[in-house]
């Protein structure tokens, strides 16, 4: 409890840390030129299209009160804040599916008291967001993030596997939607006889899985077998609003005697329109709120404040894994000060709130990765190509390299450090020297250094801002998003949902328990997780029942109808019963095994076991040039990442594994 | 030209050779018990359900006058004569889809003409079928079957390759029918208001691509990960009917305001309607058609005939594979004259003839292969359980399982061949003897007699004529297999047509061309074929890119009005190219491996080498149980086999290959 007696120790900690590279994260930035646009483009699509998606649930969970001009806003104004005020610039931030739960809540709440109503509900979920701020300055203050190391894998997973859920229901939800008129429409326009109806439902079936289907495709590109590497690259980074695209247009292709509005198109008042300009004056409201509501918010702000604490933060965490070698400081701390920040400026605005989003963050990093590393690349080889040109000796060559290595670096890595990464691609160019021509052949400048190249991230912020402002655009652009069909956005729903699976050890341990006995080889075959081998089935099974009936429970809580804003309660509640509760039940040894910190892999086939690093390229690459590259690097830091951008570790047995550290959490106790 | 200096030869030898085991082909199938259901069943169900969609197909294109209750009734009533009278009851029966195209021109051209038209149009069709009898008599007279070596790959997969992209023609033409009137129906009809006609296209889209994804699924079914062996085993074997079923329950789902009618479902009078009746009398109008068709019909019989003798002589070769060690002896001269008699049956009854059909027949061989190995393993590992609680000696023991596995193949098999075939089991047993407890373990009656059993097929005429029977059965039962919708059959076309592509070389070699070069590997990872290792690939190129254009011709011949009855002639002229023309431009080696009579594959892999046989049951079997092995067994033959039915020849690299020898037809020039 160390954390509690030294109030602003960490933000101000934090705050040094990154004030002292503040400058060059903006330098860095714009020195990378044109480049830093496929980083912010790719984080710009992969953020706007879940926002979107979120505005139409919004729309039609709050009947309009809140859409998705308010939520592309949301999203637009807190990552500017965070990109320009933040810490870690890596993290991205954006309106997520807890924040619509809980305003959907908040709306169910407020509609049905006369003394609020839909007129004063801004003004209320206002006052939540107040009190969620001061919450948050007093974490803040106190240090809290110092106990993110007890979010072990276990509520992390329970937590996406509720969203996943939802996910599936809202999909489900949606299409059946589809089917039926729209709440408070005229029921005697021609658009909703029957048939007209039926038509719109079986449209919506057909957008929503083929969406579905075709983005869940489109997303594995990389590994497909046909197409040159850069349309592979480029169906699997822009795959998914592509096909929003291609189903958009399709849904144009529906017959002209076909009335208007079938299929039914997004739901959103244009942000010029008066509809949506009222909420931008919430503020004035706020003292119209009858005093016991004002008090009554403070029971949603806890959980909100709980549920973005814990949100912001392990998405932080991800977005600055050990693998991706960060050279800047984090700032936990701080960052969540900022948080209370924007949270109180949302509610003052009155429009939802963002936080840390995953995947985006950690996928954000790592197109980053991708980005310094072609940088790098390019001054290695032409230095390494002027001095081979120069007749110059090995080491000399090798000299230079490492110089411009050193300077890109920054900010200076202990020699040591970067004596050790380099050491594989100095024996690279020392071969030349020692026997001419050897077994592995001499070295290639353009080969080799792609082998060998350590793992840097441009760390800065402007593509973080940029795709801030293509956001913010976004609400400019709501003519043309208006025109995506409903039905597309349940099937995105159904993506997000299906694609969060994999990687999700709770998840792989469910379908563990439907693999009968004989075929479980099969599982021992392909790449799997370290619990496979070392936990015996039954005490997985247990483990995993016990989670998924929690789930039940959990999913059921959010059924009930106004307490089911306590939702995230069980959450907290778990983090205390993995510490003092689980480990009563299960052996130690096997828990962190369940719950280990790390995702850690085992190969069936001997791979190279290495640190992370670029180094699986050299197999795959024959020739050479710089398209490729680009290519094989997002490919490999795909293959080492799971879909919520969590790094797995590779092991090829058990007996290579390193030696097993039992979590901070459970040999405190 | 041996061949046709003794007329007669050949149908005398193979009668001959089946005549002594006639009665023995009954005996044994009605000994085999219950369980020859099973293989029954299967085989039913895959011959039924084509028969039913050619039957829409065909009711479709010739506006009712043929229509599904001609197509079961010709394929049970060939079935019938072929199981009875036949040589090889290996071989399977049914109207195909080139019956269906021929039948399809020969109805454009008669309705057409004023002396002929609609009503004579099943009489001139017999006497297309008199003119196909007497072609296929003389070909049986003449031994033509002799020729068969010369048919390599290249023909029948292009010739299947056709098929394939006139089933997806098929599929795409059936489903934009659905969203229009068809043809002759009153236009004023209530279901046929846009509105309806738009539901019926939206429901035709879904149950389409619903079966078809289905389908596609189920038949992986036995490699799924998940459920038990007899489940994952069913789905696989039954999965595409029961999605038929399901689709089809599925399409009574729709709401009761959706009019009768929507979605349409099959065309078909009942075989009880005078609209049926009335095809079986056409024998009497047969000399109501003018003696110019007369003389006419000569010109599609030519064509029929050599359709036909390529077809049934391919699907008998490929139930006959070596593998599959058939102990009787095979009949393709008398086959021929077998055929002849049933397309003359069928000519004069007025319903489309069937010949040998693929991938059916092998199918039927390869279950009757699993029932065989059942039954033989049951009574060996009683045997040898009796023995060693009687303690007896290994060397009685295997006495005792030799004398039963000799007695079970009837057919003396040399000695020595048996001998050479249980010496892995032998072995197994003598490990007993030597030394205790060996590294292997000591003989495990079930374990080790599941690993080393030879393959033996249970040949017999049961079977085959049960099959036969339950299709005939489907001619009463109409009434339910007309609440089909005509969108689940267009779905089943799109079925067959992807399902018949894995393991077409000509396919395969397509989809090379589409891998750039640096993914090639990808391909040499995984099985595959040996021309891609031994074929240059610019050589496999120019031969894909010949046989593509020779298949688009192939196609638009199909397109040519009248003159399209020629389709199967490029087919022929291909034999003659193949012989005379292709090897001025390819390297002999390499057209013989591009060519290539088997399917030969590679494994990248390492994996055990050796002749067919169901060893690698070992590898997945840890317990042991009846159910379980019949699974096992299944599983091993689906992945040896490709999905025409072919087996695949296993190498681990091109070190490991046997001595290639060229083909008869290459070193014959």
């Amino acid at each position: 409890m160390d954390h509690i007696k030294s109030p602003f120790k960490g933000v101000s900690e934090d705050f040094k840390g990154r004030a002292a590279c503040y400058k060059q994260d903006w330098v860095r930035g714009f020195h990378s030129g044109f480049r830093i646009l496929a980083p912010t483009m790719y984080i710009f699509f992969a953020s706007a299209l879940p926002v979107i998606a979120f505005g139409e649930q919004l729309s039609k969970e709050t009947d309009g009160a809140l859409s998705t001009v308010e939520t592309l806003a949301s999203t637009a104004i807190c990552g500017i804040i965070h990109a320009i005020l933040g810490g870690q610039p890596m993290l991205i931030v954006g309106v997520a599916e807890p924040t619509v739960i809980m305003y959907t809540y908040l709306y169910n709440f407020a509609k049905d008291r006369s003394d609020l109503g839909g007129r004063l509900y801004l003004a209320w979920a206002g006052w939540v967001c107040i009190w969620t701020a001061c919450f948050l300055f007093l974490l803040a203050m106190f240090n809290a993030s110092a106990i993110i190391s007890r979010f072990t894998r276990v509520a992390g997973e329970l937590f996406g596997m509720l969203i996943t859920v939802l996910f599936i229901q809202e999909a489900i939800k949606g299409i059946v939607s589809e089917f039926n008129i729209p709440k408070g429409e005229d029921h005697s326009q021609s658009l909703y006889q029957f048939h007209w109806l039926y038509t719109n439902g079986l449209l919506g079936i057909i957008f929503s899985i083929g969406l579905l289907y075709t983005a869940l495709k489109s997303r594995r590109a990389r590994s497909w077998r046909y197409g040159t590497g850069w349309f592979r690259s480029f169906i699997a980074d822009y795959g998914v609003p592509l096909m929003v695209l291609v189903w958009t247009a399709m849904s144009y292709a529906v017959p002209n005697k076909v009335p208007a509005g079938v299929p039914r198109r997004l739901l959103s008042p244009l942000p010029w329109e008066s509809k949506s300009l009222h909420h931008w004056t919430v503020a004035k409201d706020l003292l119209s709120v009858p005093p016991t509501y004002i008090f009554a918010a403070l029971i949603p702000a806890v959980m909100v404040a709980g549920l973005y604490f814990f949100d912001h933060s392990v998405a932080s965490q991800m977005a600055q894994q050990k693998e991706f070698n960060l050279r800047n400081p984090p700032s936990y701390h701080y960052d969540i000060l900022v948080l209370g920040l924007m949270v109180l400026i949302c509610g003052l605005l009155g429009i939802p709130p963002s936080n840390g989003v995953l995947p985006q963050s950690p996928m954000h990093t790592k197109s980053l990765a991708v980005l310094k590393r072609q940088l790098i690349r390019k001054k290695m080889v032409n230095s390494a190509k002027e001095s081979i040109k120069q007749k110059a000796s090995s080491t000399e060559i090798f000299g230079k390299m490492e110089e411009i290595f050193i300077e890109m670096d920054e900010r200076r890595t202990p020699t040591i450090t970067v004596d050790k990464e380099l050491k594989d691609l100095k024996d690279a160019v020392m071969r030349n020297e020692n026997n001419g021509i050897e077994l592995k052949g001499p070295f290639d400048p353009e080969k080799h250094i792609d082998a060998h190249l350590p793992v840097r991230v441009n760390e800065q912020r402007v593509s973080n801002l940029l795709q801030s402002l293509l956001v913010g655009a976004c609400v400019g652009a709501m003519p043309f998003i208006k025109k995506i069909p409903t039905s597309v956005l349940w099937g995105y729903f159904a993506y997000m949902a299906i694609d969060s699976l994999p990687g999700n050890q709770f998840w792989e341990r469910l379908l563990l328990l439907f693999i009968t006995p004989r075929r479980r080889f099969k599982v021992l075959e392909g790449p799997h997780a370290s619990f496979v081998e070392t936990v015996p089935f039954k005490a997985t099974a247990a483990f995993t029942v016990f989670q998924f009936v929690y789930l039940l429970l959990c999913f059921g809580v959010t059924w009930i109808p106004i307490a089911g804003i306590l939702f995230p309660l069980p959450f907290f509640l778990l983090i205390i019963i993995r510490q003092h509760v689980l480990p009563k039940f299960f052996r130690r040894y096997h828990l962190s095994e369940l719950d280990a910190a790390e995702y850690e892999e085992f190969c069936a086939t001997p791979r190279r076991n290495g640190s992370f690093s670029f180094h699986e390229c050299e197999e795959l690459e024959t020739g050479s040039g710089n398209d490729s590259v680009e290519v094989c690097d997002a490919e490999i830091l795909d293959a080492l990442t799971t879909s919520r951008g969590e790094f797995k570790r590779r092991s090829v047995s058990f007996n290579d594994r390193s030696l097993q550290v039992y979590p901070e959490q459970v040999t405190q106790m």
